[in-house]
């Protein structure tokens, strides 16, 4: 697998673009790429970083010699067409939730869990945008001092719904003045029954509501989390909120290490050290992250480290990363770029 | 105190006239009513509620004659003028953070300490927004479970900041496509050295910081906590985060009760029951507090009533409340009318 024939299904979303936008800034050795979409999608013509590429329609047949294909089209397409896809040859790097949380199919941030990888039987999933850069914040800290307990409320950007739904959040924002009159269409879920403006609002809600009165997106960085890290015992809950934020999610995190004598330097010390992670954490100059700035960054994050008032093994932090580049494409290419280097080790 | 010479210093400022236009609508028995603010402000004519008042300079002698002053003009004109409205004979109700703290005066949100009230040494402090729609929302909980402990992170809109917060909110909003060129004046902290942008941003300092790592806001709503409930050693926590959100401030709790064997149903019994509270919470119907419909409400808005997966006393949970209604001008008017009900009853 020195050079690559790669597949994007999904290629005219938001992440399906960044994908094919990273393959190309990061030098992917590619064979040939082909983008695939819905059969209202096949025949257009797209620009990326300068070169133009058609649309094909994505059908069991377009993955014959195809080495790898990124998904990022829907779970019901994934369901759908995943299984074409290996039968044909192909590695699926998965960025919906379809085959997540199923037992032998590798969930996988490379910093975290690459050994993973190696066990895959054609498909592999990219975990959920707010699990990835939670996890990869959290993976230095966990294997220096231990990890007890994760209390996360998350403040996620709209793009993490889609295009339509950064089109919603920029129709609404010249409302302010008129902002009680806002009509939505889009959010929380487009597939909901209700819709509720996002501009100059806070919507506690991401994705469908479980029985259990937690949504989803909750549960993946529930369930998802335990997976990456293989501690089926972790205690970890989370509460997702939207917010008016174009691009990058942001964490307010409070977690329990195993070790009570680690202090906020240790934390620092070894955050400084991890791979993807930069630290961002000085009060002297107002030194923290943000989602703005965080925008186009391939990096995650991490700053306001507290140590908890009453906990001595308690702390708190906050994690930003770009949801579409770490939190989703960059982490799919990510894969693909260590899949390629293990095959190629074995070849 | 049976019809009451009211004054209120700060009378141009976000909260100032809220507070005014709540005196009026609850028909508080006003005898007179001054409007106070600096000399910078003095002459100037401002219209609340189809009533035109013009503003007077804020100095000792203007207090001479008020029976209740409402200080909301900011901490330094407060420490300057509270002891010289008292010593005219005023009662102080101060909405800053001046007195907060201090051990004989009084932090008073009339839901939950309404016996502080009468303890009173001519000042009433007023808490800080964030800490009483909090307080607030956990009373009738921690009244019948017990509280051990809480976790918050705080999802705060701009007005919190004052007029010009919301200004440049509303000026930056326009710019969602160039927003990586945002300029910023006032956000986080007009006194500070750095401005950031707040529309399509997010930003995790609210006040400077302690030299602890924690901000002032976060340590306000910590130590309130504890004041308020009467409890120095109940565990408090805080993250304390701005949004482009013009009012309503949300809060994503985790709290722990005494008793073990309190279920989702018994929290909501006791909320639906309780004084000031609006449950908002029915996943079939979508159905959660949201910041854009709790602007100009009275009430505060509690949903996500949830189990913690892993703590069988662990309860997560949503509230949101207008920041300058029951998080400032309402809780102060609030306090008046209690005030005037027990010098009513003394008299």
């Amino acid at each position: 697998m020195s050079k690559v024939n790669v597949a994007i299904i999904g290629a005219t979303g938001a992440v399906g673009t960044k994908i094919l936008e990273k393959l190309l800034e990061r030098k992917f050795p590619l064979n040939s790429i082909k983008l695939l979409a819905s059969k209202r999608s096949a025949g257009k013509e797209i620009e990326i970083s300068g070169q133009k590429f058609t649309i094909e329609e994505a059908n069991p047949e377009a993955f014959e010699g195809i080495d790898i294909a990124f998904f990022s089209a829907g779970g019901n397409i994934s369901e759908m067409l995943a299984e074409e896809a290996v039968k044909r040859g192909a590695v699926v790097i998965d960025n919906t939730s379809a085959f997540r949380m199923v037992e032998d199919i590798p969930l996988v941030v490379p910093e975290v869990n690459l050994d993973a990888l190696r066990q895959h039987k054609g498909i592999i999933a990219n975990p959920n945008c707010s699990t990835i850069q939670m996890v990869a914040a959290l993976e230095p800290i966990r294997e220096k001092f231990g990890l007890k307990r994760i209390v996360v409320s998350t403040y996620q950007a709209v793009s993490g719904a889609g295009v339509e739904a950064i089109d919603e959040l920029e129709s609404q924002s010249d409302q302010l003045q008129s902002r009680a009159e806002i009509e939505a269409q889009i959010l929380p879920s487009a597939a909901g029954k209700k819709h509720y403006p996002i501009a100059f609002n806070v919507i506690p809600q991401i994705d469908a509501f479980d029985e259990s009165g937690y949504t989803l997106e909750e549960l993946k960085m529930m369930n998802e989390t335990k997976k990456i890290f293989g501690m089926p015992n972790l205690q970890v809950s989370a509460t997702c909120v939207r917010l008016p934020v174009v691009t990058g999610h942001s964490e307010s995190l409070y977690l329990e290490v195993e070790d009570e004598n680690v202090t906020v330097e240790d934390i620092h010390e070894v955050l400084r050290g991890a791979e993807s992670i930069v630290l961002q954490d000085d009060i002297q100059t107002q030194t923290y992250p943000m989602p703005l700035f965080a925008e186009g960054k391939d990096e995650i994050f991490v700053g306001r480290v507290r140590k908890d008032p009453d906990h001595a093994n308690g702390f708190h932090l906050w994690i930003v990363a770009d949801n579409l580049l770490k939190g989703a494409a960059l982490n799919s290419v990510q894969i693909a770029e260590r899949l390629v280097e293990i095959e190629t080790s074995i070849d």
